[in-house]
C-alpha cells in the first residue's frame, strides 16, 4: 500500500470508501456475511434504521452488484438479501473492522 | 466475528463506522498512514476536499484520540498532523479496503 500518490478516483481506499460510506451500509454487509436475511430481519436487526434509509442502502448495494434481492410470491410477497461473491470479498474489511472496534 | 447480534452502539463494527464514516477520514487516514503530515500536503493530495471538511474531518480525528495536532511557531504558523498509536491501528482496515478496492 503507497501512501504518497496523490488521491484519485482510481485509488482503491477511494472505491471502497466510497462504497461502504455511512455505517449502515457497514452494518447492513455485517448482517448479510451471517447469511442471506429477509428485509424484516435487516429493519429488527438495525433497529435504529428509517425504512426509507434502508431501502435505499441495499438499493445501492445492489447497483454496486454487492447484494442481490430475491423476491418470492408468497402473500405478503417476501424479499431476501444476499451478498453477491463480490460481496462478501468485503469480509475481510470488516472483521479489521470489528478488530479495531475492540480497542476503543 | 458474530452476525447475529442486534446491532447496537457496543458492536466494535458500528464504533469503527461510527469513526471512519465518510470517504474524507478515512482518505485523510490513508495519507496519514505514510507518516505526518503539514496540513497543506493533505489538501493538496485530498484536492477535493473543501478546507471548512478537512479541519472539521481533523477535529473529529483529534476528539476521537485518532491524530495529534501540532503546530509549530513558524510565520506563518506550521501545522502537522499525526496518527496516534491508536490511529496507526487503523493501518488492517485501510490495507483491506485497498484490497477489496482492487476487485472493483
Amino acid at each position: 500500500m503507497t501512501n504518497e500518490a496523490p488521491c484519485t478516483e482510481e485509488c482503491p481506499v477511494h472505491k471502497t470508501a466510497k462504497i461502504i460510506e455511512g455505517k449502515w451500509t457497514t452494518l447492513i454487509v455485517r448482517d448479510l456475511l451471517g447469511g442471506k436475511k429477509r428485509y424484516s430481519e435487516l429493519q429488527r436487526s438495525l433497529e435504529k434504521i428509517s425504512p426509507k434509509l434502508l431501502v435505499a442502502r441495499l438499493r445501492l448495494l445492489e447497483k454496486n452488484r454487492l447484494v442481490t434481492r430475491t423476491v418470492y410470491p408468497t402473500v405478503p410477497a417476501t424479499t431476501e438479501y444476499e451478498l453477491t461473491p463480490l460481496g462478501r470479498q468485503l469480509e475481510q474489511v470488516i472483521a479489521s473492522m470489528s478488530a479495531f472496534g475492540k480497542l476503543l
